[in-house]
């Protein structure tokens, strides 16, 4: 469960109706399901006007993982790879054939396959590098299906207000009921920008953040099994995947002694 | 027929009619012939103003595109290139003269045309991904009319409401007036913003997606194609091509047996 | 003369004007000499403040392109180039030194020029290259000036409403001037959205795009004459430059024969 | 201790009060705890649903860099390579050995280090560079946690006068409480538009110029490092990081008697 | 004296003002110190905050770039550029050495001195371009400096005229100080608006030009001393530089008769 994801909306959503109730307001008056059908009916029907089919279910699939936490560990990736490095160094690329059937992650075992099979190096390179960029593009399109509800929806808003203000206006005579049809009116515009602003466009930058880490994990793996492939010193690896991961380097004493 | 587009505009048009009318208003009043030949009329005008008569030509023509669904069927090319290629790989490139009149498919037909013909590999590169690339700078300058449609629309949807407010204003003295006369000049807003977000913007962001893929598609013909004149395996060029489609890998154990 | 150019402004603004007249607004209301001296005035002023002289002075004379069309014939460059290129096969690139004066393109002829004097081929295609760059920047920086206009003239807008605003409320003890106070107000934003919407910014746009074109013109003529210096085969070259310009390919059949 | 950063949130709010004192309003309508509780709560929520929990934490601490100043000694930086530099070229790198335990930045110590122990010099700089990268792609994020708070902080304080808005229309029939109650709804867009222009962009700006700065100083040395490595003249090793750090460089004259 | 920076603030602010006497206006009525207190202090104090203070203090001194011109005589350069080449094909580079003295050009000078000190053509290329490469990012802030007063100005803008609308409906129970007071809250408006759009945007926008232009000038003379260095024909050196500086090349008979 990611825990920001969950307790960003709630502490947004209950603060904001905290202060509301505080200052006297019902939270009943911004409850208007014909306001809700106009914004979120209007959003839905325009995104989906903006995107392909197939794109649009991969945004509506990826919603679940704004609110799951995958575990990125980047210093288990990094050690595993170390030790597949130590191996290969001291028996050959043929001994990693034992170690893939205990491997879970499928891009890691895919990788190693690589090196096992002897596939050229260059090859192995074009090949990942095309995977992990293909994938993250096919799926970044579904972060922006999140991105462009989150524009569409205050705008939705606007035009919800706009036309609530219409209704307004063709009753003017009757001057007891224009505060409540202008509330009516305001709750689209809260109804647009709220769910932009604390939904939409929130989700979209979890999930293109989460997308990046995994693929620099991917990235890390590849760049890992290609030294691996090159026969390259595990300690030099370790100090290559702990750059580029951002990860602190040991102190230098510890350095040394490892040298 | 691209589903999402018509059930995209129905649903976005519906919704917000079908909350307007539970609201108690009447869906006549935001329909005004004279609003609409502002707004409509005004973003006409720009648009044209703002491209060459042969962008805007191709703008409007696309629009077709915008509801019919092509099929990119990749898994599809990929297996006839991994077919080509074995087939080359036994027989030569020659091999596969025969088989250019059965090839549908325009673009794969001229790029197999070039290595039956024998031409150099950097030429065909070099052609292939120019002719890629001048194709989708052209039509996506085609997307950019409606981008700038959608951009246009709002701003001419003010213009118009205040040149509605204005015609409201030196009539302040009839007090019973004021309300229509406002109603009037929002409706103009409602078209501007209406029309930006459920159709031009969307239209837009739906042709540059497709065009995208068909962009994506040609681009893995031509590295088939070009790795069938190199003479790659076939098993590989399978791998590298699901890769850059970002198609998933087959599990590793059914990699191994096929190696 | 630019047929949309002309055609998009005069669609624009007297369709607005009818839609204006037809809803019972007397177009004289929105003529306003002191509204348009605020809004043009303030516009002119901060695009010189934001420019140069020489650029400012670049984007005014630019203008006129926005209302005149030049003829783009990239097919017959590409058959001059081919036509050439055979001759070059032939003969010799001396042989083109007798066909330089019927050329009328000065770009074209400086091209043709490098090439009879037996310039060396990289200092060819670095001086065409560096060339063409810097006349674009150059002229893209006077649409930019247009560009700049649209982004100031709305805010001018506001700032003219605002002023006019203040003036009205300085005298609410006046209501009957109300109404018509604003109204005047209002004008200044109709001058500020409407220059910014129906002129500037496609002015922009469409130099802009006539820029891009000029560029792939001059690029398609450099990449013509580099493989006339070369000796490419005029059939491959006539592909390779259309595949440049996004023309269409011959049918398959013709491409065949050809071969 | 940041000195702009403290004297611009001084000036920027101070100046603002004094203003408003001025003017004779009460600095205490201005302060409203539901207001701050729906703008600051409503922002704190979006951006926690907007990021991993690991960037959120990042940013909240590197918000105490927006309050430090940090010394960026490029000339001393400068300085010390250029006294490494006569050091290796005199003696050998292995000299430099002595050294390191005198170096307090962990990264000229981190770098020294891998040509002390003689790592090959490509593996140094990919490291070197990866680490740089790394560094600064993941303290940027902590920049961008900010920036989005400066987004979402004025939409949620339009969203939190929409809603005091809202309370007040459904009050209309109590006129005396209607400017009061618009007032409470303004300060709302206040708290949003004021923490972001003073607070949370200029933040966001100062840390991403001071993780750029950083960037710098590092590169610097990487530069510095690496030439030592191939033994590059002093000399020359001293005008090109005065060149890289933008230095002015010294007259032609002194640069004539160093020579 | 940049003609164009004086007359275009001029022009703005004083037909702003013409047109607004003209419309009656007094132009007494949009002097207020306090709102100018409010919105130039809070911008001030933003910027501070989002710019370390060697940044800021680069920022105000380019200030009076805005109001100066520096000639950017690049026939000139090419001209001497030219000599020099010749010089230096006659009588070898060093014969530069006595041409040294009476180079006002700081970087010009600098540049021939590594010609004349024999320094490596590589070290030298990477040096002049760190050297262009980082004045340029350094400046470039102090325009950012700018950019971003002319960003929190307007909101600053809004927010002080927020807070004198909440002063208003404070006092709304004396209906007689309404307009006066709404006048008041509206003239913050203007002075943001005002200053970003004729003084701060602009600024940085000139600022940013200028300083792309004497990029290029330098990037012109060190492609001139480079090619100087490499013995390049001055001939073909003209005609390289012209290109790169966008000036058109002489007529095709002239070039003629020149080779």
């Amino acid at each position: 469960m990611d825990i920001t994801t969950i307790g960003g909306i709630v502490a947004a959503i209950g603060l904001i109706l905290l202060g509301q109730a505080l200052e006297g307001g019902h939270v009943g008056s911004i409850l208007q399901a014909t306001a809700a059908l106009i914004i979120f009916g209007g959003t839905l029907g325009a995104v989906m006007v903006a995107f392909p089919k197939k794109d649009f279910v991969r945004g509506m699939k990826l919603a679940k993982d704004v609110f799951t936490e995958k575990k990125h560990d980047v210093s288990g990736v990094t050690a595993r790879l170390v030790e597949y490095a130590t191996i290969a160094r001291r028996d050959g690329v043929l001994a990693l054939e034992g170690k893939l059937k205990e491997v879970e992650d499928p891009f890691l075992r895919r990788a190693l396959q690589f090196v096992v099979d002897g596939v050229d190096a260059s090859v192995t390179r074009d090949t990942l590098e095309a995977a992990i960029d293909a994938e993250f593009e096919e799926n970044v399109i579904g972060a922006k299906v999140w991105e462009s509800a989150g524009g569409y929806a205050p705008t939705i808003g606007i035009l919800g207000a706009v036309l609530g203000l219409i209704h307004v206006m063709e009753n003017l005579s009757d001057p007891s009921k224009l505060g409540g049809g202008i509330a009516t009116a305001f709750v689209a515009t809260v109804y647009g920008v709220g769910s932009a602003n604390i939904l939409f466009l929130p989700f979209a930058n979890k999930l293109k953040r989460k997308l990046g880490l995994e693929k620099e994990r991917k990235t890390l793996i590849a760049e890992g099994v290609l030294s691996i492939q090159e026969g390259v010193n595990p300690r030099v690896l370790e100090e290559k995947l702990r750059a580029l991961s951002g990860e602190e380097a040991p102190p230098a004493g510890a350095d040394k002694r490892a040298a």
